[in-house]
């Protein structure tokens, strides 16, 4: 880590961040509510100066005793304390070095830009190394790199692509779509003309690795088909922050790479290898457990058969999941890296914006699947753009219908909604917030306004109904400009408890959760490693594993984080 | 107003807000803090959609009652009501045709782009006419629309303009500064070569008339001059939004619109006429009283007579304000308007940045003018950017021994501190807000990171310290992208006092206060006419006028209120 002692005592003795022992110094407090009133301010006569500095580290210890972390820094260890200190140094290191000495960055400044210098910080590949327990909220259709994807669709000659036109020298190019042809299709397929080529029949499919090896120099070669597919598979810095200056704009773009993902994902043998892949990558990024956002909306392609000639049942989806999960577990087994692995599981999802009556067949199906999967399927969710679609009200006879039906049938599955992934104060949207906690949510997806909700918050807190909070999504999908902005340490020193997870990390490219990580610690000067620590540990204790599977779990976080305390020590 | 009937119908029928009779339901709560834990949720069995609705209308009025205007909606008078329900209509009606009709639109976008739309909608035109009290954070530097300071600086013969080098066609320019010469230095410069002229010698003066009519029509002529000096007084939408991406950037553009701003300002005849107008362009704006602050920092430009051989001295430029401000109250008097102008006071203000020693100096000044102008000077507070400058408890000794010897002194000077323009979390400078508090701040400017206090909003309530929130400035200054993702609805929420403020509407381009009301209101569902109003009697009970004078104040409000509910009644 290479800190230098002079600055690590110069940064010290600067008191430059509020240390660890002034935290230890927190205390419980009840905040009660009065109309206000402007009135006699606050005494500001003391005693003495020192008088003065004893109520203010009060105060300071009075509110952070609301903190999330405010117990586990009570009761952190001194080894805890000592890396919590090296990870300080590091960070203040690297803000003055990297992140102030340059006029164009600054901390927690807007992702896209801010990624490679991210990745070479000191910080970041300590992060990368930390035991980071669970990702409670991701979307199955959208965690893998968008270039693994693309590698998956060259792979199989079955997959081809079509287009709406001729690709032509002036961009954006048209969207690109993926299918699996059957042999009869493929035949008819063989000799159409490239969609680089004028005489391209728009809507006809051109073998995928054929497509590619075609396209012409004129348009960059292959890599200029790579950048076609990958630009369409994610969304880059110039589009979030520039072109789609608006929520409707970068929301139809995000869509869209749903589309073009789920054309190439939905096909038997690659869904089998991107679960190998999405839990691989987040094993290396020191993530063990994994829930997993499954979308059975009837609207999606269904996936499609290894000879693409059947549509898979929503069981035999689910069956497919499960046996690749396994065949991760066994291999993390044979390779002696159990505690590197706990498992996944999967949430049932179905689109926000369908019917009354297709809702009460997706939860139907959804109570099958359950009964079918009792291990497996841990909650019931409804996704797509909630400024968009219905909001939960509106489905309520079904919801409470499901959840009767699921109480009459004994079967354990909560509801894990999205709710307050909006801009709204107050109105229809945001009001999800009032629902989710109504209808007993275990979790809620976002919470991006809840920061609004004094009631809430507490509620939500007393409750134990953690947030998936999505930095980075908020970003990317413009709810806030920076990592800075975002109201993430508002719920923090709320005490809400919240798991942070990355959502859309192929469409976002905040793999893993590192990122995620690095930006949450350096927009706050009071989150500090042990902070880290806890929402680690929280990720795991707001899971949907069974007592016994998330004792294990915790456990193992344990002692990986035990390892990771000690290699930071070791590193001074 | 010309709201459709049929449209008022459908949008009250779909119950697309929340009704003011929902709002009515308002119940007290009491908020108590337990530490988070994964738990039994909330029982999510109701008897019947009924029971269901009761207790979510139930939940909804609990949380409403804790906002800052949940009293003023319980009294609400049936014409309010009425008048609210109208202006409802109209910004659903707007929000619809206007703002979600173009996907390169949306409410609460960044202001620059949004203000030509803005202006145009019939929301914007009716609260321009509101009355709104009192406006209680503006900096004296910043106040009137940069065209007019160009206009003032061309009408006198004395005022002539230098630069760092010859301008040519690559923009961007240097800055220009100004100067009122004494008749010798004027001698001097009559020749001078004009700083569009390859011989012009960096920092010769040239007078500012002629230097815009000699700007050669390659460069735009005179309209070419006007954009220049306007550019160097105010932030383009290119700028904040694009060129200027980061905090000290934006920031070194800011405070050099100030050092231009400061050079044309700080002339004895310009100053008394900058006063009369600012207070009139107000006045237009429906702004019955304005507290400026008023820099002394010693390291700014002193204010020049007007033979320009004098620097006045602080009691001077003091005494000036206040015969520029009583002529404008001669005047509105004898247009029988006296309803619609209550006065102004002045906050005496230094900068943070200097040392221990200035503080002391600045703090015996501010004490001896008290003394000599015991109304018009109602507080005290420091100035510059934050995240740059000294904090609070830095002075904490000057602070507190000037606390000590106006108490002795029996002077009623209260601290009004800038706290919290930060995105800073539990670091040095975000606990300004700490001290804020501790030193009796009487309100505090800004306040942008209190709603990541959860313990000190409620201090500040309790406590009846306004909070004077600038969303313009704000967004303006990068902390954050717009008005639809700014925390001022977490602190109306919260039950905060808020006093809404422009700042520096010279440089931000938001005269008055209706930009600032119309984007706090189409942020919010539940900010409405009623709120409004709210906010505009506030910033008058949080002012620093003494009892008689407010309690005067206020009832002229109140008849203007009534005239314009009348308005908007009889409009419909």
């Amino acid at each position: 880590m290479r800190i230098s002692d002079t600055f690590y005592r110069e940064i010290t003795s600067k008191k430059l961040w509020t240390s660890i022992p002034t935290l230890l110094l927190c205390a419980q407090s009840v905040v009660s509510v009065a109309a206000a009133r402007p009135r006699a301010s606050q005494n500001s006569t003391y005693s003495s100066i020192e008088e003065y500095h004893r109520q203010r580290d009060d105060l300071i210890a009075q509110e952070r005793a609301l903190r999330f972390d405010a117990e586990r820094i009570r009761n952190a260890t001194s080894r805890e304390i000592e890396a919590s200190e090296i990870v300080d140094v590091l960070r203040r290191q690297e803000e003055v070095n990297i992140w102030s000495a340059d006029p164009n960055k600054e901390l927690g400044m807007p992702f896209l830009w801010a990624k490679e210098t991210i990745a070479q910080t000191e910080l970041f590949k300590l992060i990368k190394k930390m035991p980071k327990g669970g990702l409670l909220h991701v979307h199955m259709d959208a965690m893998c790199d968008a270039s693994y994807l693309l590698k998956l669709a060259l792979e199989y000659p079955i997959m081809h692509v079509q287009t709406t036109g001729p690709l032509n020298s002036s961009s954006p190019y048209p969207l690109p779509m993926f299918k699996p042809l059957t042999q009869e299709e493929l035949n008819q397929a063989t000799n159409n003309a490239l969609p680089t080529s004028q005489e391209y029949i728009p809507g006809s499919w051109v073998a995928v690795q054929r497509a590619r090896e075609g396209f012409p120099n004129e348009l960059g070669g292959q890599e200029g088909f790579d950048k076609w597919i990958i630009g369409a598979l994610s969304i880059s810095a110039e589009e979030t922050y520039q072109q789609l200056n608006t929520s409707t704009k970068i929301w139809k773009k995000f869509g869209s790479t749903f589309a073009v993902g789920g054309s190439i994902l939905r096909y038997e043998p690659i869904w089998r290898r991107y679960v190998d892949q999405l839990l691989v990558s987040q094993i290396e990024d020191g993530i063990s457990y994994t829930e997993l956002r499954i979308s059975f909306d009837p609207s999606l392609k269904p996936v499609l058969s290894e000879d693409a000639t059947r549509n898979l049942t929503s069981s035999q989806v689910v069956n497919l999941t499960i046996s690749a999960i396994e065949e991760v577990d066994k291999r993390m087994r044979a390779q002696g890296r159990e505690k590197d692995f706990v498992g996944a599981r999967a949430i049932y999802t179905t689109g926000r914006a369908i019917s009354r009556e297709a809702m009460a067949q997706s939860l139907d199906e959804c109570l099958a699947l359950k009964a079918e999967y009792p291990e497996f399927l841990v909650g019931f969710d409804m996704v797509s753009k909630e400024d968009g679609g219905h909001s939960l009200v509106y489905f309520l006879e079904e919801l409470l219908s499901f959840r009767a039906e699921a109480d009459k049938r004994g079967l354990d599955i909560p509801f894990i909604f999205h709710a307050g992934e909006t801009l709204d104060d107050g109105g229809e949207v945001d009001s999800n917030l009032y629902d989710a906690l109504l209808l007993g949510s275990k979790r809620i997806g976002h919470g991006f306004s809840l920061a609004k909700h004094p009631l809430l918050m507490q509620k939500y807190r007393d409750n134990g109904i953690a947030v998936e909070v999505c930095p980075i999504s908020n970003e990317i999908l413009r709810f806030t400009r920076s990592a800075n902005t975002h109201p993430l340490p508002i719920l923090l020193n709320h005490g809400v408890p919240v798991a942070l997870s990355s959502d859309d990390p192929s469409v976002f490219q905040n793999p893993g959760l590192s990122f995620d990580f690095y930006q949450a610690m350096v927009v706050s000067n009071i989150t500090s490693l042990i902070s880290l620590g806890q929402l680690a540990r929280q990720s795991l204790e707001y899971s949907s594993l069974n007592s016994s599977t998330k004792a294990h779990a915790l456990k193992n976080w344990e002692d990986r984080w035990s390892t990771f305390l000690d290699d930071i020590i070791a590193s001074k």
